[in-house]
């Protein structure tokens, strides 16, 4: 990874404090359209925030109530302003290790602003005889589509160690905007959209649970979960989140519903406490996340974003050469969809993990994970050129795993009877696929802490690169929700220490991302929503909210590429769970939906029928040098183009080669990237030509069907394209009902150039993909 | 490690339960004094304990209260009633690593009674069709001193994964007796006890948290914790306690002040909750710690008890040959007393490991743990023969350490700039002692689990092959309590992961034991009551109630041997603060008060004016094969003889000898334990002729000066020892006012036999101690 630090010098303007003790302090953009300013009321720190002149953040305060001490909310004298400037701006470009673009423009403008409470106008928790004053910095950047900021606590200060009970900051919003939310919750994300005006939460609050996940444990009637999507009567959309959450619990926020002035709609922030009821602790020197709040004009400003990425540090592994994007497939819907099952046997009620033995136990003849099946799943994705296949259930203890609140439940080293881990992954090397390990904590981080040296030492053993982890029920150390302080250290702690063994990892039921794959990009994917699993339980057009949402923090692992919708079809017992969604819709969220991971989620004989279209997503890539976001409203419909970011191999059978150093590799259709048998190679060592240029569209719709008119004028000029065309059959239907028909589509193909427009319908919870190939 | 086994024969004497349904079951001790009867009272199950016909134990109720299923309190009926029989005896001899004995008899009739609430007859949690009996059962051993009983829960069962909210086992006093105790509390052990009928124990329970430790959680005013000694006024010491707390809390009892019946004396279970609330998690098959009740005719029988480690598992590690007892100095009373400092500057209120550069700090010049000051203490240790030295506050962190609940204080691997670790580790070695590391986790267990194998590793690396670790504080995760299920949990998970890196463990702060070192003996030692570090707080006789407390679930780590009893000698800010014993009461303790970690606690500057009486800290061995406890009273007074487990070597200087393999080798005077440089090196190896007979004798007393009579018929008949009195002075005073005299002491010779009988008088806050060597 490179990086292009065009200027970064540093101004003090230090001022004296009662020269704007009464006038605010004033930031601007680069492109000057957004106003952030500052200043104390009566020693109360606010902040509000313009866009062209109009306020998009009113007056809003800041600060936060501690234990033990006076508050970090009043009594705060102004100390030092600082502009980092070169003509105030901050201008560098880096390059992700993957993403959506090959190159990210990080751009701001910043104001480091230093408050006091002076000796003896606060009491402190230390010492009666404090000498020193109570320090606050607040560092704002300002982008041209945003805005940061965050608290920081520098040293010398009278603070050393303090913990929050609350975190002040507000968000004052200037109008009843729209918004897409979801109820604030310290266990789960899982849940539905409900769009409404931000008057409307408190009313639509209950409902909002509806089909949501478990554990589920709401904190207030009027709170929300970030990110918070908004738009205003004026057009503009507006997104609050926050960025870099690194030993702090996650941000949520509540919705002040002010009986005296019913038209104002201020946000507070909510943190997740931890089991002591403590939101916080601290100590110096140190920071807070950013918070964040998205200015955009347009929706598909919002998707092109890098406000959260560029909010969090540079990329801290030095050689990230290990790490790759991911097409995949899994042995995993067969247990979602309940054709089977993680567990092996009936014969234990309960069990304990080193005491109870598998070896005698009587297979129930419903176990997915068995060795027969995995080499059927190894075969299917090795011939259709995945990269990897994930295997749930391949480790005992899944009998007696769910909702227990058991310390331990896996070992997350031995496997059932039925699954040869060495085998298997030998057959799956020899067939160029790699094996995704699984790691189901049962929110038991104790336990998993305990096990994960050893866990990631077997998976090196045995040549695994890549854990999906999850974090399914109540978390244990008891008490502590999925997003507080200790648990948020729990995902950064087994990030961190499997980038030590070279292991990507994906994380379900974890925490939000906030950005954090810019510094940890082997953190590849995360869960943090309502994904496909929830089956028909999904609402229409969810997936085009998330996109605005959920993954601006990060991809998501959204486990894609249903192509039977009907459960019923699969077990007689889920009869008329009928997911809203066409196959088209499938195929086009591999576009619009960014993620380095994307899986086809289905079985193997459910695109057996459909190998037309499954082509699809074999062809499309994962990783990105250029993603154009064409058109987009939140809840309605996205159409997302993107360009690969390595060269696509001329043919998908071209598989397997010879490596400099004689060795065989295995070339990835999927992701282009080359694996040696047994041990990786650089990627620079076998690139082959290429001779085409390539680009992939895709578009999703809610419940609305509508024509799209897609201009190909990315396109180099005066090429000639050829375009291959999912798009759904006219009959086609995504909502169950009398005129369902998810699986009608119709490929075509034309050739195009950049002055050619491609008109394409979308089916009711359809959608579309088109492949562009330079001839 | 042998074991004889005598008899392991049961028979099952299965009976129908109409049969016994209205009559109690009976179990007899092996000398018949004491009767178990058991019973169902409408389908609530009772115990009862009798000794000689009387009642020592009421019928008292059994059971549990569940979360989301109907309680284990009623509505059983017997199933079946087991006698493990041979006889109805079991009987063996075993032979623990250490201790105050080589062969401990384990000596019990056992009956095992099966209760059952049959299907419909209560709601179960996983099912409404349940088709399964509750089972529950209880175990019952009795020994002629004792009983101890557990529940188990075997399968198939409707239990499967169960929660506690609370136990309900009684213990139904038939007396007020006198009791010796302390307050119950989640988080410490540190009190000084309180002797009182237990009618008193309401009104005196307020003044029983004087003096005691922090932090301090009580949960009733009526709560005490075990082993809570009691006599009764026929002269019966009863003990309640509990057995091998394995995946439990620790119980603690709670008296029951029932205001109809102001004579009753029941005390009931109270579990230590985990930070959710709840009392116990199980699964099926289980059982809970043992429930015990020592019954002892006279005092000295409770010393002799070996109750708890009869009830413990056997020992559970293979290869025992690096199990040593040590005797040890450490670089630590300097801390304690404050002359010195565990940390390095004072540049840093807040300190971030991995973050803060001390490289760069300015050393505050009070850092006890700096190169220097270890080699003197080495030196020390070395030049007296003692196998050991600990050093605490050696490792990075200490500024910013205590009370602040920070998560991550410690990394256990980073030493102070001024402390040499490797440097040291050889100079030790090369003079015949091991260092032993200090693991102060602040109480973060979480903490440190992250670190835990890192930082054995580190041990293994250089040759510790002993930890001394702490839980100073509130315990991380937060809300739990010192001694909730979770974090018994880590404590014996610290145990297990040491035995794997060959490391002994001696933890402070942990829970108290339950006699787990038979089955983990690399478990040296552990604090958990009040020991020396609280000076002059400590009341007079406190030493002589810790063995009949404390001291039944395992050795203490009790740091004895200040000679300097005046802390204001050391830092004139401790004006007033004199510890209340003599030097003679110290001496005295090596042999009351088993340890197979035993310290010289105080500087080396304080022993050089007292080189004669340090001689008997030298001589006094650390394991023994035989122990005799002549007089005792809890609160007053107790008089113990021991012999030497392993001969004792000829001469206190011939510390350095050649192994068989040619190596150099290392003899310990103090343990007799030889250890090869490097490596360690079999003791049978290098073992000398014994050609003397060894006992060493000792005596404390409480505030009452005492003269006791020893008679020596424990001697070889017919053999001359040569007997050193180590006595109190004739003004000798332990007690602070005008006559405060601790440091007066007499040193006679005489020759002694089998018929000899020593007078000796004890000083207030007195003792004594003879060595006996044969001629």
């Amino acid at each position: 990874m490179k990086k292009t630090l065009f200027i970064l010098i540093c101004l003090t303007a230090s001022l004296l404090a009662t020269a704007f003790a009464n006038e605010p302090i004033k930031l601007q953009s680069p492109d000057k359209q957004l106003e952030l300013s500052f200043e104390l009321r009566d020693g109360v720190p606010y902040y509000a925030l313009n866009r062209a002149g109009k306020p998009v953040v009113l007056p809003s305060k800041m600060g936060f109530i501690l234990e033990w001490r006076d508050d970090l909310k009043d009594h705060f004298v102004l100390k030092e302003t600082k502009y980092s400037t070169f003509d105030s701006t901050f201008d560098e470009t880096w390059e992700p290790v993957w993403g959506e673009e090959a190159k990210i423009r990080n751009h701001y403008n910043e104001l480091l602003v230093t408050l006091e409470q002076p000796v003896g106008s606060v009491a402190s928790m230390d010492h009666s005889t404090e000498t020193r004053a109570t320090i606050m910095q607040v560092r704002f950047r300002l982008y041209d589509d945003g805005l940061g900021f965050r608290y920081e606590f520098p040293i010398p200060n009278a603070l050393a160690c303090f913990w929050f009970k609350e975190e002040l900051t507000e968000f004052a919003m200037a109008g009843n905007h729209k918004a897409w939310w979801i109820p604030g919750d310290y266990d789960t994300q899982e849940y539905n959209y409900t769009e409404s005006r931000l008057s409307e939460i408190p009313a639509l609050w209950e409902a909002s649970h509806e089909g949501g996940g478990w554990p589920w444990t709401p904190f207030s009637k009027t709170g929300v979960q970030t990110a918070l999507q908004m738009k205003t009567d004026d057009g503009l959309y507006l997104n609050i989140h926050e960025a870099a959450t690194v030993d702090f619990p996650t941000m949520h926020l509540d919705l002040i519903v002010d009986s005296l002035n019913p038209s104002s709609y201020t946000f507070r922030s909510w943190l997740c406490p931890d089991a002591a009821g403590y939101k916080g602790r601290l100590n110096t020197p140190c920071h807070t996340p950013w918070r964040t709040v998205m200015v955009c004009t347009s929706a598909t400003e919002v998707l092109a974003s890098r406000l959260i990425l560029n909010l969090n540090e540079p990329c801290a592994i030095e050689d990230v050469s290990w790490i790759h994007p991911v097409k995949y497939m899994g042995v995993w819907w067969e247990m979602i969809s309940d054709k089977n099952c993680w567990s092996y046997t009936n014969d234990f009620p309960s069990v304990q993990v080193g005491r109870t033995d598998y070896a005698k136990a009587t297979p129930h003849g419903r176990h997915a994970a068995n060795n027969d099946n995995v080499r059927r799943y190894i075969d299917f994705a090795a011939q259709h050129g995945f990269d990897a296949l994930l295997i749930e259930g391949w480790n005992i203890g899944w009998e007696d795993w769910y909702g227990k609140q058991k310390e331990c439940v896996f070992d997350f080293l031995t496997p059932y009877p039925d699954f040869d881990l060495p085998a298997l992954n030998k057959y799956a090397h020899q067939k160029g696929i790699r094996l995704i390990m699984h790691h189901e904590t049962s929110a038991s981080t104790v336990n998993y802490e305990r096990w994960m040296e050893k866990a990631y030492n077997l998976m090196n053993q045995y040549g695994y690169n890549a854990v999906k982890s999850g974090y399914v029920g109540t978390i244990i150390p008891y008490a502590e929700g999925h997003y507080s302080q200790p648990i948020n250290n729990h995902y950064h702690y087994a990030i961190t220490e499997a980038a030590k063994h070279r292991i990507m990892v994906n994380a379900h039921e974890a925490v939000r991302p906030t950005g954090l794959c810019r510094t940890w990009p082997n953190m590849i994917g995360n869960e943090s929503a309502m994904g496909t699993e929830f089956r028909g339980r999904i609402k229409p057009g969810h997936t085009t909210i998330l996109p605005f949402t959920r993954l601006q923090g990060g991809p998501m692992d959204y486990t894609p590429g249903i192509f039977e919708t009907d459960m019923g079809k699969i077990v007689s017992w889920d009869q008329g769970n009928r997911m809203q969604h066409t196959i088209c819709n499938q195929l086009g969220l591999y576009v619009t939906f960014y993620s380095p991971l994307q899986m086809a989620a289905d079985f193997p004989e459910h695109y057996e029928p459909f190998m037309d279209a499954f082509q699809f997503i074999k062809d499309v890539a994962v990783d990105w040098d250029k993603s154009l976001y064409l058109e987009a409203e939140p809840g309605a419909y996205i159409v997302t183009a993107r360009h690969p970011k390595l060269a696509t191999l001329n043919k998908a059978a071209e598989g397997i080669g010879t490596l400099k150093d004689g060795k065989k590799g295995v070339i990835s259709n999927a992701t282009k990237f080359v694996y040696a048998l047994p041990d990786d190679a650089s990627i620079e060592d076998l690139w082959h030509t290429e001779p085409h240029d390539v680009w992939y569209v895709g578009g999703i719709t809610d419940e609305n069907a509508r024509e799209v008119t897609v201009k190909l004028d990315f396109l180099k000029p005066g090429v000639t394209y050829e375009a291959t065309i999912y798009a759904d059959a006219d009959n086609a239907d995504g909502i169950p009902g009398e005129s369902y028909n998810p699986q009608a589509y119709t490929i075509t193909r034309q050739k195009v150039t950049a002055k050619s427009k491609l008109k394409i319908k979308m089916a009711r919870c359809g959608g579309f993909a088109v492949s562009l190939r330079s001839l």
